[in-house]
């Protein structure tokens, strides 16, 4: 499917630098395009191979377009454009209508005509798949769940009983929707389990990572805005919310009735500590413990970066002794005042 | 399904200061819950919220009594006995016996008649099935599994050949026990797999989080005590021995080989690396590294909290100097002496 | 299955100190060990065990060798001769060939006659599957994917559309590969998804661990190399690039566009930002953050051990007034310069 850079331009907004007739068909990187393909320039780490690039086009700014090779599709935000472009280049398969073989639908759920239900997948009483939806293979849906227009489930998802999608959600494969919060009441020297009897919200344009687990409610639902996206192997405890726009990196995990704002960006494998407030519009940094609430919009850090093992070591033993050090200097302190 | 205060009081041993006669029908928080509701109170973080709370009751302690202006139901364990009322007024469904469509179980497996195997559920040669028990959906048993009486595995748990479960465990949705352990032995530049021969062993109550992951031991066994809870996506190495009732929050990573003692609590995110032994009531908080065995019962530490960006980077820089800082000091010292 | 000591010798390259015509018929740990077992001594740490075991052959090194009360098979590298002789004694049960009930597999595949697909297996469009291949139970095998001679799928595995498996790999249950990589175009205050279009590559004599996730490229591949071996919980972000024969522990993630040398051991719990490079024969220990581009062979560290948690609290509260420390001492200084 190739498309002229003008029409690119038209329906993108962008400033066209060169032959509006030439057509890309499929996009490539800016070291491995051929001709026919889009490239874009975004992150500056790769200005170095714009020079060199064999891309029919390239998705950039103004101010890199001066260096710019091939025809260039200007946009004060490339990346962006080249999104989009690329969707409309690379389309997904549209969902086949229908039952695959092996697919189980209860007789009480409401599945819209042109919703697919892949091989496998299991559908529970009362539950509602909206128009357009793709479940896939091997899925299993509890009871009285709400999946919503256009929502794509890739192979063995589980969405257990109550979870609500929004619109357009996608979740990857192995995500689990749904699980029973981690409640245990001290008895004693034994533990007994707080029945989770919440569910999970989902709102629209929702996106899960690959193996991503969101435990039921305790009692309230675990709520998750419109627009967040969440990365792979992600874990969000029960009760947690998660604000609109907000985007977590894989491997991080967030305790319990946790509330995190609008519009966050939380690196990976950083920890969220239990029952505290995050605001709107904070960064947090990989490998960050944040283990106090934070009220004040910027960027919170909590990660060491890495050292030759002999270097760490050494330094690892000072901060142990950093106490003793402190000492030190208090009494060369008092020492002087003599 | 209601329950008056009068018989919850007698039947969970609670003093009850109000109508006897007021009935509840259902669990709600503080904050949110309707007459018909009863609601808890245990941890204080959440006491302001006691005052304006529209519950028909409440489960605290006499500390807090006081205030309640609803019914109160008095106990020492408000939680216990919140979690303990809490199922009773929510009962799970029952497993309704037999085979849904797909399931597969092998002519050698013994299933008893009152266990319900989920659709597309497959149950593999010489396994066995106890009383009760509750296999969901896409569930995949091997070989020579045995699964104790009133067992509930949630859909999609895999249970490699040779896993034996107690009674009364609960595995949530993508558990996968019995996995090979990471064994392999150096042979020049390459890699050489060591079979891993051993099963695991799981005792009575035990309950599993969502993706979490239990490998089996290499010659001996992977042993879980009873009672033990473990969260979500936690990773149990080969080998690994955790004791009685010892509960380990999400994330969090056991290397080969250690041992767990009894009624330890770990919390979120934590790494302990392989052939430790850690004694029994040890508490580890969320993000250290245990790389040390540890023989004294108590509190261990090692994450440390997130601070603003420009703050931690200042921080981190002084720190990799803190070796030039000790050397300022020691000349100082030395200075001092002359 | 038995085999003299004789046999072993020859088959291993190993000297025996002790009668060739005893018989092993299984393995043991030299702890475990009962007659008729054969143990090892790889491990230091387990030395002090040889002296009691009650195996009837022990393979380990010739240091060790005379401490040995059973017969030796002694080798220079006990561990990988261990691996192979318990990999004889043990063999894995073939793959049965042919197709299990509910077992799925498109008119477009090409399966080898000798591949086994499990039960509710689903196979995809112009997928090729080699011969002796295992799949397991209710894996999900999408459009276009490669399965190279002689792999094994654990059950619950997800190979997404695209993704390619060179020969002998093994996959653990509940496996992902091929998932959409995290891309997303800020767009004002949403976020633009980014089509993933790219796939995963995956070399010869790969092992990869439970509920690993590995993300298809978003342009050009993701590329695993040969003889990888990869253990649980691992997250591989979209364009990772692992060099051949290098290992990594649990837990670990690797961000975008990483590259990753040959040889290199990676401990678990490792976070790795995106966009560097990690040159050959790095070790990195566990609980680290790399957040640079290493270029010279070598360890590298990170991680603190937890202390008491009083200890840490007061090692902590130092730390974070490291700054006024150092101010301290350079007023010292400027005193003493007085």
């Amino acid at each position: 499917m190739g498309l002229t850079l003008g029409e690119l331009a038209v329906r993108f907004g962008c400033e066209l630098r060169g032959d509006a007739a030439v057509v890309v068909e499929r996009v490539g990187t800016l070291a491995g395009a051929a001709p026919g393909d889009l490239a874009f320039l975004a992150n500056p780490q790769y200005r170095s191979q714009l020079k060199g690039t064999r891309a029919s086009a390239v998705v950039l700014d103004a101010a890199a377009a001066a260096e710019c090779p091939a025809a260039a599709l200007v946009h004060s935000n490339p990346y962006a454009t080249y999104a989009r472009i690329a969707a409309l280049l690379h389309p997904e398969a549209p969902a086949t209508p229908g039952r695959a073989p092996g697919a189980q639908v209860d007789a009480s759920a409401r599945v819209a005509a042109s919703a697919s239900i892949g091989a496998n997948a299991i559908i529970g009483p009362r539950s509602t798949i909206g128009e357009r939806v793709l479940i896939g293979a091997g899925c299993v849906i509890g009871a009285d769940v709400h999946v919503g227009d256009d929502c794509r489930l890739h192979p063995r998802v589980t969405l257990e009983a109550g979870t609500r999608l929004g619109a357009r959600a996608r979740l990857q494969s192995g995500v689990v929707i749904g699980s029973d919060g981690f409640g245990y009441a001290r008895d004693g020297r034994q533990w007994t389990k707080v029945p989770q009897l919440g569910r999970v919200r989902i709102g629209d344009d929702v996106e899960i990572g690959a193996n991503t687990t969101i435990d039921r409610g305790a009692i309230d639902d675990t709520v998750i805005g419109d627009g967040v996206k969440l990365d792979n192997q992600i874990q969000v405890a029960h009760n947690v919310q998660i604000g609109e726009h907000t985007v977590i990196a894989a491997c991080t995990g967030i305790s319990g009735s946790t509330r995190i704002g609008a519009r966050c960006m939380i690196a990976g494998a950083v920890g969220i500590v239990g029952h505290l407030d995050i605001c709107d519009d904070v960064v947090v940094t990989g490998l960050s413990m944040v283990s106090h609430s934070i009220s004040t919009p910027g960027v919170y850090s909590g990660g060491i970066p890495a050292e030759p093992a002999a270097v760490w070591r050494r330094l690892v033993g000072r901060l142990k002794r950093i106490d003793a050090l402190a000492g030190r200097v208090t009494r060369l302190e008092q020492d002087g005042k003599r």
